[in-house]
């Protein structure tokens, strides 16, 4: 469902607020700043692109290599998106980036315009002369939704780009004198190495149509990237240039090498292309010869370039190029991105101060970038066993993210993106029925598993799905590649978790986080085996469900490493993430990773005084300056105690004191951390944002609620910050969030209205939201103790069942 | 037009011919030895292959480094299709090959049966216990078309191999006790080094079926080769091995090491298989536990193995699988293999000596071998753009050796192949259109260019077979390839020629051979050119045409590299080869390249005697030893004078005494060659077979006619050495040679007739053949000084059209 326009009441509450003009409220991708989390941490980037699009066209700032002297290089992790908002030069813009991620790849198919020498290199920031690069200042540069421009100080050219799903559209003013120039770099990447590129080809087609490829082992093992380049000028000259040449040189003297040679493969590929300057004197005829009048010189239009991409194949990338930018019309181009972005934003209408306002948009239009659409305009696209397959009856994704994002991410799209959440999990059951190790995805991207991080949790967002009645997703067929997925003796831990009901210290790394995750995992199949007669599978993952309990060591009441002998592993430094058993947090942060059984843990603790102890302990106790150092995403503002909100592990935490009947203290800590901790602002990120799912935190805490257990239809409630809130449903069914006496020091819900009448619950269902209707939160600056206090009200959890 | 038996009658002539069973002559291909040629310099393969097939598994007798120490390795020349009749011990058994080149590649997807300890090198000839590879002796080694079969001496292992066009059938039988193995090197390679695989993948479908590819930089530049490899029997046990593992490891670690992992990629890729002993010991049941019988033991069937290629992809490969290898009757596919041989050997029924039968069907059957099919079982195939493209209306196929089959190896597919002809024709044309140089094939090799040799005879297979009205060509278009190709400003010296008339010798290699190609193949163009109306093209390359009296220099009488100043370049040595302007072959073998005007060359000579002067010093003056080691496919048998047979630039030259008047000079000459240079044994072949156009030399000189002008209709008369020959054609015609008077010392032809009429010319036509007919060659030991001693019944010289 669509909706172009936003309608937002102004309304006036505190002098805080800013007060909003109803004629630019009509549109939400004002509200976007795209350079928010473009400093440090956030990893994200401010290019252009369409909500979902494989084509992501951004500046890159540098070309840190992620190798330097043979050892890892520590620096190339602020590049994970490709740019740093404090570098002062663009090294150029490549096509394909992660939004917010802790590891990176892509950054394929650099282009840079540039005027003079020809360089092939990038050069260094301290001598960018030396290299194509340019200088470039913010003053300069702009970037909305579908857009980004900037001007390229040391070759005087305006850049512009936007984008469509599968093509990024270039459009460069040069200097009128100069001849106009294009560097195209297909050695360029993000955590870039020398042997990165395993091969890349060029070949010119005709004089306005480069083809080409290349394939890269990085994190992604062995990724294919074709493209298709259409100019919309002739090319007067160009070179092709293998800076890697192969020792085995064949025969290839026969060919003249005086002549530029339009075809080219290697290792370290690179070209040029020269083109008319825009200044086109007229022609003088001998007729003219004796007029008066002065020559008056055209000026030719910008230089636009139409890259398209395909993972599939050159001849897949000139097709998505045919048929998805089929003209030259920039300005129609952007328009269209602009509205796509629009549309998509709009599901969500809000209204709120102007600093939310923006923190939201930005919130969400992060939240929609990734994962990317992955196939071609034909449906082809490249499985995880490098197969070409035909996606029937779906759209198929990649970058899935999954240890981040299967938190509030994907439960987010169960709300505003029904359909493409049925396209992503049939993408990821396709991936599993290619998979040579019968895996759902765990982090995959490009045809590729990356394996990075713990848990199966695809099954998580599956599980999540199928008990919101998402359609269009084989149940039987789900549930089979779950049930592959947990029982493989080829992931991780899989296989002594199995039998052991832990993964043990002295096993393999991260054993708590493993088992932990593990269980929740077995849990989330369970919900699907559910729906099923298979009782001894119920049975089973009913077991496994509980396994969260064998790494719970009651004498320090924290989850602990447990050795293969099942002794605790000592020493033991409850503060501590790295080598102690736990990945990006410590034993206080896992030990309230039970996400689907919290009374169980409860129960564990000695009882809820004792949850809610560890709670504050977390929210309290400080961490320690070395594990700052020892921790990737901690940044001090993102810090409160212990608990690090840079990192996932621990985001549904805010809101567990709603399980210790004191939803006041969840209600602080998220208005808190909102506040806090996200701004509309290139440093605006405490943490990478970690393919939207830092984003999708926002997103659902400014409304109220959040998906503590994903796998559930409950969302538990919070604190929402904005005044009003419309989800727009299918069917233009809405759901309302209304917020009385919303202001900075109101931050305690004092009554929740659903449907007018009072709602005791501490949360509220998917069904409630997806069958549209109201709640009204009535807040307060004092607490309401009575409000959420009594068990029956608590959101799910296991033990309930029993 | 398919004849499954040939209809031989015995005839008995001299003791010299023995006698040949009526039974065993109903089969051709009982005359074909696979190991002729497979000794020394003829770099034929004796493996399993149908005709013109993609696959051809052939035992590989060692793994010669192209590169040692970082520089040339001379001893891989001798291992050019990977096998060396000398050789005691077998690598393995890999599914591709060339027939008979002078340079290499290919070998993939290596294969060995072994039992004991897995290796997964190949070891040493002098130490083959250290590797994977066997002994064997040629007592226990079998080849026959389309089967081969080979006792291994280290593991007791009977292999046996046979074919389809996509599909290499394998079937091993081991000993009963051991559990049988199965080793597959995607490393393995002819003309391998270090960095030749770019990159290559496994992966475990199930139990029973693996994919794969690898990707290779050598001769050809960037090749891909799929594979689906399917077994008879489960996988008990497997291990994929990557011998070269890259420095960024990822995130792999969270895979269970201790499993066998499914999939893997990199640069160095092996695999073991395992499968159960074939002694099956029968399962004592409870009831049976008081049998008195003994339990017999059952044997398993051999073990056999499907390995289909592509080089589209793997579905290609699977499909190919699928199509045309559905069942697993070792016996019905080499009966099915040997009965497609036994159809296209029987095109040509001859009578002869056995030798001369063997050394006629061996040589048929090594001309068609090559070049290959090329696409997938539906059509798809790979362009020279590495695009996939889908063959509309023809079949593609690859392997052109031009600058050696343009001589005898194409005319003769327009006799015999005529379907083919066009299917090839429409291959290179399909090459031109996707070529981004704009350039028919030169020597190219699955989706690459090689630029291998000089000239672009492409041009003269196309205009010989639209001479010779081969259907299913389109004119304008063939006519447009090769103008492009002509006057292409990439390719080798064409643009220097093109402004000039001639290469220059300072603009460099080859200059000579190159001017005179340039020449030739620009009248092929006129051909085609002729049958169209466009003028001004009909005089340009008119003009060109003669452009090989530019390198002739009148003071020495002899085709010399000129400078680019005009002036003769000296020294002068006309006995030498290298460095010299030529290739292949020296001034007196260029000298008498004109094949399209060689009364032009008689005229530039000073007339015809000094023509006939010039033949006989050519068959005369030796080559100095100097020259031997020069050049790379000279025997000392296959030598008279500085004639050297096994390079092809003289291949037309025996021939050309009947443009001097002196044809019983050819017929001595001819006969000779034939009957010291061609035997039906392994060291039979005096010099590469260059993928059969040494062989096709064979077929037409032993039929007494060969093609001297390809691009002219005509087939200059020589010396028949068999008794009888019918060519059987299109529509049942049949055209028949008979020889009369046939004996070694009757080599002289007295007389001729055509259709029972005495026939006076030097030639006979393309037409005269395919329509249908007889021809009788009289001959005795004398020769006939009047026959052929006029000019008017000579054949086309380009000077005769003035």
């Amino acid at each position: 469902m669509v909706h172009r326009f936003i309608k937002i009441l102004v309304l006036h509450f505190s002098l805080a607020i800013a007060i909003i003009s109803n004629c630019a409220a009509q549109d939400p991708t004002q509200y976007v700043n795209p350079f928010t989390g473009t400093q440090d941490m956030g990893h994200t980037f401010p290019g252009a692109t369409v909500p979902f699009g494989m084509v992501q066209l951004s500046p890159d700032t540098d070309t840190i290599p992620f190798y330097e002297n043979g050892e890892y290089n520590k620096e190339v992790y602020r590049y994970c998106a490709g740019y740093q908002y404090n570098d002062s030069t663009i090294v150029g813009f490549s096509h394909t980036h992660f939004n917010g991620t802790g590891h990176s790849d892509l950054g394929d198919f650099l282009v840079m315009p540039i005027t003079g020498k020809v360089h092939l290199n990038p050069g260094t920031s301290s001598e960018p002369e030396k290299g194509y690069r340019s200088r470039f200042s913010h003053e300069s540069e702009t970037a909305q939704p579908g857009y980004y421009s900037v001007y390229l100080a040391d070759y005087d050219v305006k850049a512009e780009h936007t984008a469509t799903a599968r093509v990024g559209i270039h459009q460069y003013t040069y200097p009128p004198n100069e001849n106009r120039k294009i560097v195209l770099d297909l050695f360029h990447g993000i955590y870039n190495y020398d042997d990165k590129v395993i091969w890349s080809t060029l070949q010119l087609i005709n004089d306005t149509l480069v083809v080409g490829y290349r394939q890269t082992q990085g994190w992604a093992r062995d990724r294919k990237v074709f493209f298709a380049m259409a100019f919309s000028e002739k090319i007067q000259a160009y070179g092709f240039v293998n800076e890697k040449p192969e020792k085995y040189r064949g025969f290839w003297y026969n060919l003249n090498q005086d002549e530029p040679l339009p075809a080219a493969s290697g290792k370290k590929l690179k070209a040029w292309f020269q083109f008319k300057p825009s200044l086109k004197m007229p022609t003088i005829n001998g007729n003219d010869l004796n007029s008066q009048r002065e020559p008056i010189p055209e000026i030719l239009p910008p230089l636009k370039i139409k890259v398209a991409l395909s993972a599939v194949s050159q001849e897949g990338a000139l097709k998505n190029l045919q048929h998805e930018a089929p003209h030259w019309d920039f300005e129609k181009y952007r328009a269209d991105a602009k509205n796509l972005w629009s549309a998509e934003l709009s599901k969500i209408t809000i209204e709120a101060g102007e600093k939310i306002m923006k923190n939201f948009y930005t919130g969400l239009y992060h939240a929609f970038m990734h994962p990317v659409i992955y196939q071609d305009i034909d449906g082809k696209y490249r499985g995880i066993d490098q197969g070409i397959h035909q996606a029937n009856g779906f759209t198929n994704y990649t970058i899935f993210s999954l240890w981040d994002t299967f938190r509030a991410l994907h439960p987010l799209f169960t709300i505003v993106q029904p359909d493409r959440t049925s396209d992503m999990i049939n993408s990821m059951l396709a991936h599993q029925e290619q998979s040579p190790y019968n895996l759902l995805p765990i982090w995959s991207h490009y045809s590729n598993e990356n394996w990075c991080m713990t848990g199966y949790h695809a099954t998580a967002v599956i599980a999540d799905a199928l008990v919101k009645n998402i359609i269009g997703i084989d149940t039987a067929k789900a549930l089979h590649a779950m049930k592959r997925t947990a029982w493989s003796p080829h992931y991780g831990q899989n296989k002594i978790y199995r039998i052991r009901g832990y993964v043990p210290f002295d096993d393999g790394a991260y054993s708590v986080t493993k088992t932990l995750e593990y269980s929740y995992n077995d849990w989330a199949i369970l919900q699907v085996a559910k729906m099923t007669e298979n009782n001894k599978l119920k049975r089973a993952l009913r077991l496994r469900a509980e396994n969260y309990r064998n790494v719970f060591d009651p004498e320090t009441n924290l989850m602990r490493p447990k050795m293969h002998d099942k002794t605790w592993r000592s020493p033991f430094d409850p503060l501590s993430t790295h080598g102690q058993g736990f990945i990006e947090g410590n034993a206080y942060t896992y030990t309230c990773f039970v996400p689907h059984d919290i009374q169980g843990l409860s129960h564990l603790l000695g009882g809820i005084q004792n949850l809610s102890d560890l709670l504050d302990t977390l929210f309290t106790l400080p961490l320690p300056y070395e594990n700052y150092s020892q921790s990737e995403d901690i940044e001090s503002v993102g810090v409160i105690g212990n608990y690090v909100h840079g990192n996932e592990p621990g985001h549904h935490i805010p809101y567990l004191y709603n399980y210790t009947g004191e939803p006041w203290k969840s209600q602080a800590k998220i208005r808190q951390i909102m506040q806090k901790m996200y701004h509309p602002t290139p440093e605006g990120l405490c943490g990478n944002d970690d393919c939207g799912q830092m984003s999708a935190w926002y997103i659902f805490s400014a409304m109220g609620f959040y998906p503590v257990t994903p796998g559930t239809d409950q969302y538990v409630l919070g604190s929402p910050n904005i005044q009003k809130a419309t989800i727009h449903l299918r069917d233009n069914k809405k759901f309302t969030i209304e917020v009385k006496n919303q202001s900075q020091e109101n931050i305690y819900v004092q009554r929740v209205l659903y449907n007018d009448k009072e709602w005791h619950q501490s949360f509220i269902t998917h069904e409630m939201l997806t069958q549209g209707g109201q709640i009204i939160f009535e807040m307060g600056n004092k607490i309401n103790s009575k409000r959420g206090a009594t068990p029956s009200g608590r959101p799910y959890s296991l033990s309930n069942e029993h």
